[in-house]
């Protein structure tokens, strides 16, 4: 049997577009002589649909795309990932099923048993998790089909009381075939990869798993699909960030060349997967949303030129209005190497002053500011003054305003809400300050692109005279770690501080962050390419009392 | 036996305000002979703690609390909600459990088996669901604990394979106790008494109930604790949206004259709930969060005058600050309504005019926007030089931001993001523009509080010459109707139509409701009052092509 890996990059609720990438595919895995092609989980609308999901309507369009597909299948069998209503037992109304289509029509359906309800997950809210797991027998072989988590419960934390793959291990499968929504994380791949060699090898049958690939908004798929043959030896992977159809002869595969798992990757390669992920990111998000055009404020310092550089790389220079808005407190070269990049970039950019507009506000609210010391309103206010102007920029002109935001700043709430947390998409906000130093490296790698100066100079928001970055907050190579163990990680304060971190800096950096969870719950999207993202995946409460989090109670 | 109902208002995390509650209370109940007094759901550490249960530390001082709890339980018993660890079987690491706790310790822990992950629950993110139940012998009584949920999966659709009432009610209870966090919507305390009654009536059993009340950010819980005998009458009810201790003797419960169960308000009494909603909320989310002081920006319009006065009557009028920004096209009455209403509400009142901020942006932006016509931009900058003047005020003085839009122009997108959408807390997001009509006759009841002008001039953003609301948009006695059908009652666009409403217009209103979700993403924190609010509980892909939901597709 020849076995074909779709790895498609699919959209929410577009079953026009869905359904032709997919008939292409079939198409072509056809040609390729493939006996069943593998699409990925919730392939027919997409993943995730959220609360579409809810929708009547929806959920009947899923199914006659299905039927739909079906009819094309003669000659050729798919396994199509859709919603599945469960009609007849109490539970939630839905399945997250595989559809097995041969013959012109549905054959069988196999729904899946593990729902992932934690970090970026929700499935439990729409879906009843099966009880009961069968195989299916298809072209000589006994299928063991399964659903992206149901094969993720292995190891020594189990999640989940049930394991779908032990039950249909006693039916005496040919092959393991897994079809995936895996989101990306810059670590993600390798942890995948090796949950996927120990299901082979548990169960000593070679497996077949597909993965989604595609930006959807702040949910990045890198694909990466990959076959392991019955001893967990990868024998295959398709790339990352981008389409692909392989065909497979499923004898070959156990005498085919086994090939190494991707390690964790080391500081520039993390970087180099974060960049990627961020420029599919951008250009799935315009693209599926149907908006052209993108607008950046670029202020001379490392976030703005990286996004800057970024957004072209993915929209094309043709595509990426640069904006300079240069305010009371911004130094020469911040105006200078801003014009020196937008240059290099050959992109359109303007300068557009402030300063006017501070002045009017300032004199507007002068009977409220006089005898009041200049301090963060001040401040807000330029950030405010120049997120007015891109909007009004935005609007006009229809271009979509990238926000700039770091992780780190994001984190500690060193930003303006309604200022420079403006935005349609968050590029950078799940980017640690010294990984878009690494980023902005790479896009340098050739030629200076980025100019050496906004590498070098200090970090600061230039909203009052001389200030620097490090007046409010840690050095970045002393916060990003501390930050790192506190998202990314999960450790709690005494863990952190326990390994090494200055007590009184991890105090105050974990206070900022629960003092500003009412920032974050206004950002817009961020692209996630972390374990741990400020936006999607993470739900805070807004007026808890965090003491107990930042170790002060 | 005599069982307390402690219906307190507690907080996320704030372990020593919980517990001196809990503690305040139990002696309260032993000073009132009680034997058992009944704490509600989650009730150690607040609901909802979203992911702070997943810090380590605060299980911890979940479980401290705890036994600290029980170590004043001598002469009486507590049931008090809170986390437990699973420690020994595969599943999440948690369970969302009630403690029994008497002789100084934990006697014996309930899981909960039924967990909520749909609208605004998610506790399967958190928690595993028990999968065998207990009853319990105590003071001459065979106790069935419940929690919340478990008694909810009763009727024609069960959401749930187990139903845990039924496997205690095989161990022969003598009575049900039930500890709950169900939250506010105007409709929702008669199903929950509805609920209630038709469990205490399917097993023949007296049923104790207590609810949590208090604001949690933007869920409110509004207590409505209650009684019912095994006839399934409801014997007491304790008050809405205010703390409250009762103690009942079990074996009067039978014999206690029935009460009747609220039915679904009217429109005059939904009005009156909401506006008790709101008013805890805003108080609770002040007190919470420790801000003491509010501004508003007052238009003169029908939805800053029923905000200021919510304001008022949760903070008092010494906290409150209301903020005139006329703009070119303000009209006269714009500013004497709204001068009125300070007044009349006696808050602290000043006027500040955006007119030099708009000409600043506007001769900056003039390279730009010549040979434009006049349109959304202009608009917008209109809304942004407000927002970015209260955010101003906001940031120097301490007040925080109340947000004024109302759940019909966040529904269609009729805002702008970064101007009327800015603030710390939406206070009327939650409402329908014609329940906001039916608040202000509310607050009117008794004298005119809102200039009866308010009420009856035509809705208008005054954003440009003469606009009005009905310029862009259906009447609102048009278009709320179709909102609640699409919205709260999760309708789809065939079948509203089939009910009457015109085709064109649910169309365009759906479609602007679908083209309006990133706005939304970036709404502040909303007070949920309905069945669905826009705000929590409600989660939209951005990216998505929408047509096969509002019915062009």
């Amino acid at each position: 049997m020849r076995i074909a890996l779709a790895q498609l990059n699919l959209h929410v609720g577009n079953f026009d577009h869905n359904m032709r990438r997919m008939l292409d595919a079939l198409s072509g895995a056809k040609r390729s002589g493939a006996d069943l092609v593998l699409f990925p989980e919730l392939s027919v609308c997409g993943y995730p649909a959220r609360d579409l999901l809810l929708s009547e309507s929806f959920i009947n369009r899923c199914l006659q795309t299905i039927d739909h597909i079906a009819g094309h299948c003669n000659g050729i069998a798919a396994v199509v990932g859709g919603p599945a209503r469960n009609t007849d037992k109490p539970g939630k109304s839905l399945y997250n099923s595989a559809f097995l289509l041969f013959g012109g029509k549905v054959q069988f359906v196999y729904n899946k048993g593990l729902l992932p309800t934690y970090d970026v997950f929700n499935e439990y809210r729409y879906f009843e998790p099966a009880a009961s797991f069968q195989t299916f027998d298809f072209g000589g072989q006994r299928l063991a089909l399964t659903v992206c988590e149901d094969i993720w419960n292995i190891g020594e934390q189990q999640m989940y009381p049930v394991n779908p793959p032990d039950i249909l291990y006693g039916q005496n499968p040919s092959v393991i075939l897994n079809i995936s929504a895996s989101p990306f994380a810059w670590n993600h791949n390798t942890e995948r990869m090796k949950i996927l060699s120990a299901t082979a090898r548990k169960y000593r049958l070679p497996l077949f798993s597909v993965n989604l690939v595609g930006g959807q908004t702040d949910l990045l798929f890198d694909g990466g699909s990959a076959v392991f043959n019955s001893r967990g030896e990868m024998t295959d992977s398709l790339p990352q960030f981008t389409e692909d159809l392989r065909v497979y002869d499923l004898h070959q595969v156990e005498t085919a060349p086994a090939k190494p798992i991707p390690a964790i990757p080391g500081s520039k390669a993390k970087c180099r997967l974060i960049m990627n992920a961020i420029v599919m990111g951008i250009r799935d998000y315009f693209r599926k949303t149907g908006i052209k055009k993108a607008i950046v404020g670029l202020s001379g310092g490392i976030d703005s030129a990286v996004t800057l550089a970024l957004a072209v790389e993915a929209l094309g220079k043709e595509n990426v209005w640069a904006v300079l808005l240069p305010g009371p407190y911004s130094s020469d070269h911040s105006v200078t190497d801003a014009q020196k990049l937008a240059e290099t970039l050959q992109v359109r950019y303007d300068v557009i002053s402030i300063n006017d507009t501070i002045q009017s506000l300032e004199k507007s609210l002068h009977k409220h500011f006089q005898n009041t010391g200049s301090g963060i309103a001040e401040e807000n206010i330029q950030a405010r003054a120049r997120a007015i102007i891109l909007m009004a920029l935005s609007n006009k002109f229809g271009h979509l305003l990238l926000n700039t935001s770091n992780k780190s700043e994001a984190a500690v709430g060193y930003s303006t809400l309604y200022g420079d947390m403006c935005g349609g998409l968050s590029v950078l906000g799940d980017v640690y300050k010294t990984d878009v130093y690494g980023i902005a490296r790479l896009i340098n790698e050739h030629s200076e692109v980025i100019p050496v100066n906004t590498l070098h100079k200090p970090p600061s928001a230039e909203l009052k005279p001389n200030q620097k970055d490090s007046d409010s907050l840690p050095a970045y190579d002393i916060l990003d770690p501390i930050l790192f163990c506190f998202l990314d990680e999960q450790k709690d304060a005494a863990t952190i501080i326990s390994e090494g971190h200055d007590a009184s800096i991890v105090k105050k950096t974990l206070s900022l962050i629960c003092g500003s969870e009412y920032k974050r719950y206004q950002t817009p999207p961020i692209l996630r390419v972390s374990p741990k993202c400020l936006g999607v995946g993470r739900e805070m409460p807004l007026e808890a009392d965090y003491r107990v989090v930042y170790g002060d109670n």
